[in-house]
């Protein structure tokens, strides 16, 4: 195994659009295994994924990935930045990832690696610009696009219109992530078929999972049919007929409101994200709401996009609170999740057990194994520098109850599933001949 | 007015034997008015109140009470100690309530009243057995009844027989708070009639409130009717066509459940209350439990009555930290809420206003005025040196997001009602001949 590439997903669910990527990914780097790091039961639009993560790895695997890594929950919730540190650094700490590969609306490697370098140590009069736009009300990244728009000289490959579309954005993060973690893996970018400010032939070539979701809600099986691969779309209409899915955020309304009702503006105010208002907001919005969106459209003003708003209310409901995001964002992520892997997958795996720099988690029985081996002197050294015994106890414990939640509380509520610590990774093995 | 007599109630809901408490009173101490300090929509056994406060002040002014405070929110649902400091601290802040009456098993206000001093200062003897019987897993009350039984002599009048039966028990700690507030108010007892365990004759004559609810529960409208004072049931029967009533606790399993698998034993055990690996064993039961009756049953040990898990239930829902109740208890109520009254009562509150040593709260103008009365210089002296504006601003918070949660969500949700802030005191008064 010399080359071994990796690729960073959610899959929710896995389209046409995602397998076209898988076999773009093989090909372009010419690797003997493919890995995903796939978000877990919460997807980074601050939603619950559509269907669970177990059935979306059994997707994954399907459609060629040989080996599934779960992106640690409080990365799998973040902006694009958090996202990126969870994904590049359980990928760069595998410690046998040599290529990643992602999708951007440019396709151009070098234009966004320039980006990257300049955003990642950003010097004095772009960080001044956009101080300067923040103040006057717009959010993060759209005052880092005016700035950065400011010091341009325009035209198709500008900073600001890269940057206006968001798989560029992602890119962008995923290589700034590289560097922040000193990675020697070599990144190239495929360009995004099927992106929506793109090509609208294209477009109708692959579906997007929004879309799909969409389809979802309303029922349209057809179209969700056609949007698949076979195998996703027979293991998602299994979820369905067995009740274990479609799980959507409106499920969390009548937790969320009574939730923001018994608080006052103090208590709201402790959990990650909630600020310049916000918690004045989410209590006086809750008291005139009786759904989700209600809630949301109450609170939304231009500084906060939808999703960040939804990221807040996981934040809330999980009590996340920003130390935990300030120490994961620092020290990078702390274990590594398998959620499955197929033949070629499982030697890969072997190969990862020793070299990674982190602890890798199967079964409940090897997370206790590695609790006991971590405790032991000595062996804390063989990781990363930057492992963090206290971080990974914090960030595995939000990762399980995350998962308990998804599967036995609000969503999927027929579903006798195992507890997270006991479920072992999905195994698609070849039959010997 | 001269004679001003004192009750402590919670009327869920109030029946025949409370009318005749009522009458008892007024009797006993031949008063020119009768004020009723009520718990508002939560009451001391942890629970909402079968109805909401508004038609329990209908009920007692319609049997006889003149003037109706709320006992505030942070001290009705305490145990019988903060319980009693909170409503004994209204009427004693209240200047003008010249005696208190309450009911007792014993009925023997000097077996009472010693009992209150032993325990107000106990001795070195007492605190030392009592610490015993908690090292080895009992109760406080438990661990203190014990105490006092290993101290004494025995017999039908001997403290732990006393101490044996919930009214005593709530009678001395009157008698404590009284001490606590050097209150000059003068107690009386009157012998419980009806009181469980005393006397089965007496007991046919006045159902208990708890029967009441039983009823309620199982819809035998003529027992309940019997045992009700004629205007009371008219007015609980209006709740009930109007969809306002019954609450019970069992709507918040469908909260508390989620509430609790969501989080870990980190963010249950910065509550109040949250002791001795109850964070683990509420974190426990959750993920097992569906009800909250079967939640409940997973945490209870003999060293917690089920009041006491009820109640941090409640100190979990609304975020009540050991500060809070800390702090109130340390220096008492500060604030008085006007929740009814008829014509005797509107002349007892014009004599309250020139009298109070707390603020004086009917309506949200009264409210408003009063905050900004309290921010200038020189009001506050006015008041009980125990006076805390910071604790005032958190005691009143607190009841009225308790309130405004009680009416518009789990419970009574078809209720239009105004916010708590917004609502007037109940007002019967005689028309003029």
């Amino acid at each position: 195994m010399e080359k071994i590439t990796g690729i960073i997903v959610e899959y929710n669910p896995l389209h046409k659009g995602h397998r076209y990527h898988i076999e773009q990914a093989k090909s372009l780097t010419g690797c003997d295994a493919l890995v995903a790091v796939m978000s877990g039961d919460f997807v980074q639009r601050g939603e619950p994924a559509i269907v669970d993560k177990q059935a979306r790895t059994k997707m994954a695997l399907a459609a060629g990935v040989n080996l599934v890594f779960e992106i640690p929950a409080i990365y799998a919730i973040q902006d694009a930045k958090g996202f990126a540190l969870g994904s590049v650094g359980v990928l760069e700490r595998a410690g046998v990832v040599t290529d990643i590969v992602f999708g951007s609306e440019s396709g151009i490697l070098e234009d966004l690696d320039r980006l990257a370098e300049r955003l990642h140590q950003p010097d004095a009069s772009l960080l001044e610009k956009q101080r300067g736009y923040m103040k006057s009300g717009l959010s993060f990244p759209n005052a880092r696009k005016m700035a950065l728009s400011d010091l341009s000289e325009g035209g198709e490959n500008a900073p600001e219109t890269t940057l206006a579309l968001s798989n560029n954005i992602l890119a962008i993060e995923y290589l700034k992530a590289l560097r922040h973690f000193h990675s020697d893996i070599a990144p190239a970018t495929i360009r995004r078929e099927g992106a929506p400010y793109n090509d609208l032939a294209l477009n109708d070539r692959f579906s997007s999972a929004s879309a799909i979701r969409k389809w979802i809600r309303e029922g349209h099986n057809e179209l969700i049919e056609a949007a698949m691969p076979f195998e996703a779309y027979q293991l998602l209409r299994q979820e369905f007929d067995q009740k274990q899915a479609p799980s959507f955020l409106e499920a969390l309304g009548s937790f969320m409101i009574p939730f923001l009702r018994a608080r006052n503006r103090d208590h709201i105010k402790r959990y990650s994200g909630v600020v310049e208002g916000l918690d004045l907001r989410f209590v006086e919005s809750a008291k005139r709401s009786d759904t989700i969106q209600a809630l949301l459209d109450g609170v939304k003003t231009k500084r906060f996009t939808y999703a960040k708003l939804r990221r807040i209310l996981l934040y809330l409901l999980f009590e996340i609170d920003d130390e935990l995001i300030r120490e994961s964002n620092a020290y990078g992520p702390q274990y590594i999740r398998v959620l499955g892997f197929d033949s070629v997958g499982q030697e890969t795996l072997k190969l990862l057990r020793s070299r990674s720099r982190l602890p890798v988690l199967s079964t409940g029985s090897t997370f206790l194994k590695m609790l006991r081996k971590l405790e032991k002197p000595g062996f804390a050294e063989r990781l990363d520098p930057e492992f963090r015994y206290a971080l990974f106890r914090k960030q595995i414990e939000l990762n399980f109850r995350m998962t308990d939640f998804y599967r036995k509380t609000f969503f999927n509520q027929t579903y006798i599933s195992p507890m997270d610590i006991q479920t072992p990774p999905i195994r698609v093995l070849n039959k010997p001949d």
